[in-house]
């Protein structure tokens, strides 16, 4: 394992601070210092390089690229035993028949502990650097989540589900009453901020109304009340579905994002999943308040119904990134989600029906670009949670996964001439597990494949 | 490498030799003869089952299953270099900026060796067992590839592109004269079957116009009379694209389809790339001939403006398979398209624009279930290309891929109780390469990952 916390390190970088401008870092230094934040920068050509270059005490190897670490905004820990299962059925059936079983086996801390190791172990062996976690309503597994995150070194943001009502939610998976949902949600923020290991608040505390038909108006408030005094982070679904979004037009009279707005829910810390059928007015109003959403395309093809529009929401100011929906999304791999987001914005723009004429079939102007995909699953999802992460900018943490283009295990094949720009679209498209040979957060290595891909350099001068 | 013809394997086998039915053969025993031809399956309950049990000399370990390898009804083998790069501009355009210049450079035979032994052993250990291949318009690499299809033991069939219209094919890369095109494809017809390493006919050759836009009316005809007096194989592109189906409308006056009937082109060893636009009354034909679609639903996404009616074509008899079309689509595993012809067919039915009511936004029955994807996968691609590849059924060839799910580089948990049928939902959706541990081709093994996962039973009493 190589930590590189008071290391500089040579080699090729890409990265996207902004939608559709990849950058390519060729031959930098990148030096992290000893908190593990990127201190500096050094590109060819600028004043100084060529000693911060001689100076570099970590060089990568030939066919290796840094990438940011993926942020995933969107992942439901407890559903991960079910991934790749039960797509076959609607939202509202599957969570009744399907999700609140197994979310409920968490009350059981051995199964809970089985289960999140897995994942967490997982998302970081994948290039998830940062999740944002939905946790179930039971106070202990939610806190075992928190300790195997801080234990295995993620950045994470961890909530307590918080689903109160009995009108909607099961007798066997649901908070106790509204007092104790709030209490605990209370507790649990306590616990997260207080804990011992968790001194560079690694892992964050979330304010987490699963949605708003499991959760009475009492709740809703009450955790609007928290989220303002505590000033943590919110996140809750919003307008997946047609059924979902149809649900809470009825009993509010207004769409998702306007009752939550109205809660206090929607603040510059809040992310809300999916967003699939929220209007104009809502795109709107959350920019407004700065909130985000996570975008989850894979997901959508299989309880949504729809495509998010993306670009739509993109050109009226709201925050995006990307999510897995896991076990919605069938795939651990935001690599997967970057695919998924890259072919469900062409099908959306060009259309899927071969009987329309091609001008009456898709929606104009809703394709991305690979750059931007990129772009979403990394710096955009640091802007998402208002986190110094997902770029090489000095004063954001150094959290990045190491490609190794040339493992034969890989998915990988570079066989003619290719630009930098090429070798990050085929990364992009086509890079697999085994291509991820080593993952840092905050300048800790977190997950590592071959431990010889890096060389450090034995007697650097300097 | 553990070969297997002459021996008898006790496990778990999965295969869908219809569509939508999965059939699970739980610790059954499937012997394979010397040919490496399946000759008996013995299912438990069946007379006989516990004495082939017995004299079993392979036995499976825990956690492994074994599938039909995949059979990848389009690809096109001198693109690989370019897979997962220059998906963002239409087909003609794509065509003759990226990749005839790309396929133009198999001229050099040192060039198409690397490339084309790359490809084939990266298609095999993703457990593609199968390949129907366009090469180039070359001779020798073309001959070439035939023999590292040989060499690696994959079952392939090879086909010499021609292209030899003046007017839309490039002076750099088309063939020399009409002439030119059909005594190389009779000569390259000749060399298949004559090859001395091909006693087993494993390597089949394939009559290859391009596709119309590429042809002359000449070139068209020749190859339809070839294509009966020799019996082979015909592969070609069908409506892809609204501008392919647009441009043999207007050259012809009839569809892509009654065009290539007309020239003797649709017979039942055809396979048509996509088939995105053809008509009712061209899948009626279609399947009349006995000629088969091969369905690529990534590349749809990228080239062709609309998704296949999969489940309507399939409706009116038409045979359907899979096909990555490397590199129009960036993935060279059949598992990925398993994956994108699930999400394709849901977002043809459920539709993509959020803006449209949802009665009125999608195509009704145009999903597929995973029984039928992975049907789509194995035994319909046998059933396309009229061999008797893709199921475990006595008479078959023993092509197969070892799953191992368990495998830590993995990508498949079983994290709770689970089915056989949920295990090969996760299969489906989940499993990537280091999953496959071994694969074979006509009972010898093609690839593995771990020499040690199949325990033989060394001193086996019968
Ligand atoms: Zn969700
Ligand atoms: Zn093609």
């Amino acid at each position: 394992m190589t930590d590189v916390r008071g290391r500089s390190i040579f080699g090729t970088f890409f990265h996207a601070p902004a939608p559709g401008a990849l950058e390519v870092l060729h031959e930098a230094v990148v030096a992290v210092d000893e908190k593990g934040t990127i201190s500096r920068v050094a590109r060819r050509g600028e004043s100084g390089y060529e000693a911060a270059r001689a100076a570099a005490d970590v060089v990568l190897p030939d066919g290796c690229y840094l990438l940011p670490g993926f942020v995933d905004l969107h992942v439901h820990a407890p559903q991960y035993p079910q991934l790749g299962q039960a797509l076959d059925v609607p939202l509202e059936v599957w969570l009744q028949k399907y999700t609140f079983p197994l979310e409920a086996r968490y009350a059981n801390t051995d199964f809970a502990r089985r289960s999140y190791e897995a994942l967490v172990a997982d998302l970081l062996s994948h290039g998830t650097t940062t999740g944002l976690y939905f946790a179930t309503v039971h106070q202990e597994a939610t806190r075992l989540l928190v300790d195997i995150c801080l234990e295995k070194g993620q950045r994470a943001l961890v909530g307590k589900v918080v689903m109160d009502d009995p009108a909607t939610c099961p007798d066997f998976y649901r908070d106790g009453s509204t007092e104790a949902a709030l209490a605990d949600t209370r507790a649990f923020i306590d616990y997260v901020r207080a804990h011992p290991d968790n001194g560079e608040a690694r892992v964050l505390p979330v304010v987490t109304p699963r949605f708003i038909p499991s959760c009475t108006d009492e709740s809703l408030a009450g955790l609007g009340k928290i989220a303002a005094e505590s000033g943590c982070h919110v996140q809750t679904h919003c307008s997946e579905s047609d059924w979902e979004h149809g649900f809470v037009l009825e009993r509010h009279g207004v769409t998702d994002t306007e009752s939550l707005d109205r809660f206090g829910l929607l603040t510059r810390r809040t992310v809300l999943a999916h967003g699939t059928f929220i209007t104009g007015a809502d795109m709107d109003r959350i920019a407004q308040r700065g909130s985000a959403v996570a975008h989850c395309p894979l997901s959508n093809v299989y309880f949504s119904s729809a495509v998010f529009p993306l670009r739509a929401a993109m050109a009226r100011g709201v925050r995006v990134g990307l999510g897995t929906d896991i076990s919605g999304g069938p795939s651990a791999s935001l690599f997967d989600s970057v695919r998924m987001a890259l072919a469900a914005g062409r099908m959306l723009e060009i259309g899927v029906n071969p009987d329309l004429p091609p001008e009456r079939r898709g929606r104009p102007d809703s394709r991305i670009d690979t750059a931007t995909a990129f772009h979403l699953a990394t710096a955009a999802g640091g802007h998402a949670l208002d986190l110094p992460i997902g770029q090489f900018t000095p004063g954001y943490h150094f959290d990045a996964m190491l490609i190794d283009t040339r493992v034969p295990d890989g998915t990988i094949r570079i066989l003619a001439e290719s630009s930098l720009e090429d070798v990050l679209q085929k990364i992009l498209y086509l890079a697999s597990k085994p291509n991820i040979v080593q993952v840092w957060v905050g300048g800790h290595s977190v997950a590592t494949r071959t431990p010889s891909a890096i060389k450090t350099v034995p007697s650097n001068p300097s």
